[in-house]
């Protein structure tokens, strides 16, 4: 049925498929009389664009978003927000080998059993280039969440086994200087280095990425269904390669004991250990929001593998379409953009807490 | 805002605060036509009940489910089935003392930040009480599952620092045969004993559950936003205490390549590493779904612990009320239930995919 | 599919069928904070309860309401506020013959058409009993209203033949002091005993009820699919028996001209013909909402009728179980009760329309 | 707050100023392995379309349809249906003087008063222009309802105080050959010419259109509050100038007495009265749905009006601006494309309705 559409309030709907004629969506919600600077929108969907690197795939897009509703004079109407961004570089003939072949670890078998037709072109629906739009949601909802002073943090703290050290300093300003959008200068140098030989043997890495949302008051996150920690979960998991997902303490707060794990109880803002991760019972608590997400390795390799088309026989595969190694440093602007929908959609939802 | 329902077509409302009048709830969007085993419904909360053990609350609540409406002779109408279960062992005057004090790692704090006013009796609606009602629909939503052979597991797979061995053989259905719920007798013992340990000491324990989809088929679950995984991942991480979640190879996975991870592409049942966890592209593969979700301990101990009151004075806290010295054992039929209620709702979402 | 929820933001699930256990719902998304009297939702209740005259259904419920959560010492909660009513009076043996017979009118062919199993007693949940779950709603709807100095009023305006003369004094207040709930106590004689009339020769009769919402402020109602008068619509034709819905100058509107119709433009308040009904563009306008609602004849009459059994044969119908000879009075209550939720919802949706 | 999208399964999300950039929309929840003829699409889009007559708006928009997504070689894939309509013959000039002043019978006042900020131009999204997204939406309906071999019809049955006469015949295909869509030539001749009269004089005038659906099985539409006459409601009096709306008998009916209205029940085909307009209990019966809607005097009128400016001076408005001296004509194809997303989205949800 129709799951193309995210959030209650302040909501997200997208289509498109990677090689057909554009990408798009609606931002539905928004409250009226908010400036929107559509540069900013631009600016980060740039930094989810392809092509920029060696390390990412080549396709080139311009990613031109055209905003063709919902503000006048640089403000929003409180109406929708409709935008468009047109395929340019698909190549489309590249797939043509793939029209009844299924690849391994992608989608092409699953959406065949699901409708009984799939766009083979770039993965049509299935592809990550859907993603561009949640960054065009993001992006606007980021410029919300300006309004009541909070931000949205995401960056790379892992790329297979090279993990940010415990001991260093962060920059996070940083992150979008450097090609894997890590916080740590060194880390980005072994980091990069990785992802490189990777590619260079034919194969594809994962990776960690962490978010932080910071200056979010107490009281946010609707109980029960609708958990802070749940919506972010469902948000991050809905990402492409999207594997796992933590709050504050995560998997490593099973080891610890409650006398260890209970944050101090604090009112002012004080040091904290935030085993929380900065919710209590899925409402923020008013301490910084942490969170990680767990990418895996790209599934498109160039290696030779063994597969199966549609009608059962075994084939060797080849890929001969562009394709990133590792999604990971794509996908911080991504983690970014759907962090900030879902608490652009719970401020709003909060406003009827109270009488 | 209301927050209290879950699922799109087969939909489950639930009410009620930990020392109010009482639980219940809602199920609606059920088919016509399913013969309901009412007693199913009572066995499955039963395993959910506090007081059953050394190891859980002592809490003494029967849990009877009174079924209102939506069957006739056994059968369901299609109509909402209502439900309720009284409280009926709430020992509200052991709260009298937490009127107006913040439990720390508890929701106290949060439910007053965000609504101004909050039942602090038991914890009122933060209370994982309020999880007998998901237990509810779960069990209705299993019976859906099993009229298209799918089954639903979930069994506690680590007890703080206690690990099931990863050569053992499980017995599922030993999960519910034992205190801890999980699948190995020897690590049953040590996990009880370790709960059991944690409690003399005045102290609380985490640890993870694992899942297990049975029988699904291939082409279940909405893409882009609603995928399997992501529905999963909020009907988990919306647990009281959930931490963390992970399909498949989960975090494990970011340091695999993608020529170690892709599993091999099958269209008949051969033996997988599974990777997947059973999904690609979000969709179900035919595979078994597989997951893990991580608790934190217990916020309440009964050392003592420095906090704050609702006038910001720091004041030492001693809990008097009952609770579980580790919620995992508790939160394995509740994993399940949820599992079901994501399952149930994506299956009939499912009918809608094709002309 | 699940459609026993009405409303976004304030929202109403109700179960039960009538000859069931129990009538019951959910209120989900009252704000927090609002100070709630329970028997002023009993008393709204006693209104629209059977077997209070002459000529209403003989049904001898008592109706009582139990609030089972979301209030704590008279004051919402913020959490769901569940409630039940004990059907008590159900003869359902009554019922016996009917169990393979369509009722003409009735909904016996349809509900058998759709879901394959039916619950004949009393009309199951397509009996207008379910409507008592919508008076509970309402009344807790109203209270919500009456903090923001709303108040919504509905009354008989016509029965059968007998319509209020145009020119006499309303007393909306007289509306509950009279059995047919009209504004004008000569109407009320003749509406009376024209209803005694239809119901001797075993028959039954329609009418209108008028409906006014006061206070509503400028910027109530949300444009282009959920306008207040579509959501108003939507709210009065999902009532039992209701036939046609209008707003401000309705059908009669079609015979004006522009220059006639349009409503002089005020920002004060003045007197106006109101023909906008209260709302331009879907949103309120500062002025009354002014509303009117078909009901048809009751479909239950004593009669005898010729109709088809479940088996395709034709048979004679005799009535036997208890039933009202005209739905309007008893729906006055009812109209009142989904106004209040449609403007306690779009009261909190309006919310979120500016920064 | 977001109230752009219509519908449950199937949904159609549009947005979109009269005189911004495009107008356009997503269509969500079309099944997989549709055909879609997009010349139908644009042919209906093409009859609502202005400047088509001498009795409707001068506005000259070719309405080019340019489908974006969702489709490949002809068939839907089940991914959302992006779309997007440019407009061109936007004369926003002709709106600076009404920046700051409050047309009487439009939105302006209650935007301003909604939102603190307002598209003056033509109307922004307050426009009727907004609804050739329905026509879009609307039109794909109808190729998933051709499919179930369902079929939707409306026709102009009064303008002003001309009405189709009783006794002659309907011509159906008859309705888009004349200007004023009536399914009797001679009839269509007097009602356009009491339109040009209207015209002439400066002023503007109502209307009724009456809708029929063929073809719909018995068993669709949800009981309680998705009945099929509610949902079929809500869809009409969202439409810009609707004032009421009845089904079957409606108004008319409530003269009438239950053994007159109650229409034989038959399982077969046979000659009906068909008072109920094809529902009982909210659920078709296998009859004809029928349906009247309301539409009140076009606001925009070239008479001089006196009305008020933002600022609460009075003002003498004379209307520059092109307009519609009736909306019937062009309404016809908006009523049967919202009657038949109302039924696409029915039909979808029926078949989650038995196990």
């Amino acid at each position: 049925m129709s799951s193309n559409t995210f959030g209650t309030l302040f909501r997200l709907t997208t289509f498109g498929e990677s090689h057909g004629v554009a990408m798009g969506g609606v931002v539905d919600g928004c409250p009226a009389g908010l400036k929107l600077d559509l540069s900013a929108i631009q600016q980060l969907v740039d930094l989810r664009r392809p092509g920029q690197s060696s390390i990412t795939s080549a396709r080139n897009e311009q990613d031109h978003v055209e905003v063709l509703s919902g503000i006048m004079n640089g403000v929003t109407l409180g109406t929708p927000i409709g935008f468009i961004i047109r395929n340019q570089d698909a190549k489309s003939s590249d797939y043509d080998s793939l029209r009844d072949v299924y690849r391994p670890g992608h989608a092409d078998h699953t959406w065949d059993a699901k409708y009984g037709i799939r766009d083979h072109r770039g993965g049509g629906r299935a592809s990550a280039r859907e993603t561009v739009c949640r960054v065009v949601g993001g992006a606007i909802a980021m410029q919300l969440l300006a309004h009541f002073n909070v931000k949205v943090f995401a960056w790379t703290s892992s790329i297979g086994p090279i993990h940010l050290p415990a001991d260093v300093a962060h920059d996070l300003e940083f992150r979008y200087r450097n090609e894997v959008r890590t916080s740590h200068d060194q880390s980005a140098e072994a980091m990069k280095a990785h992802i490189a030989k990777i590619k260079a043997e034919g194969d594809s890495c994962g990776g960690v990425i962490s978010g932080l949302i910071k200056g979010l008051p107490a009281g946010i996150g609707e109980p029960v269904f609708s958990k802070l920690p749940a919506e972010l979960a469902k948000a991050m998991m809905g990402i492409n390669a999207a594997k796992g997902f933590e709050l504050g303490s995560g998997f490593g707060g099973t080891l610890m004991q409650g006398s260890e794990h209970n944050d101090p109880m604090v009112l002012t803002d004080v040091k904290s250990n935030n085993h929380s991760g900065g919710t209590n019972g899925g409402i923020s608590n008013g301490q910084d929001i942490t969170f990680r997400v767990a990418f895996k390795p790209v599934s498109t390799i160039t290696k030779p593998q063994m597969t199966l088309d549609k009608n059962g026989n075994e084939i060797e595969l080849l890929h001969e379409g562009r394709h990133d190694p590792c999604v990971v440093p794509r996908a911080v602007p991504i983690v970014e953009s759907m962090a900030a929908l879902v608490i652009a959609d719970q401020l709003l939802q909060h406003r009827t807490s109270r009488i």
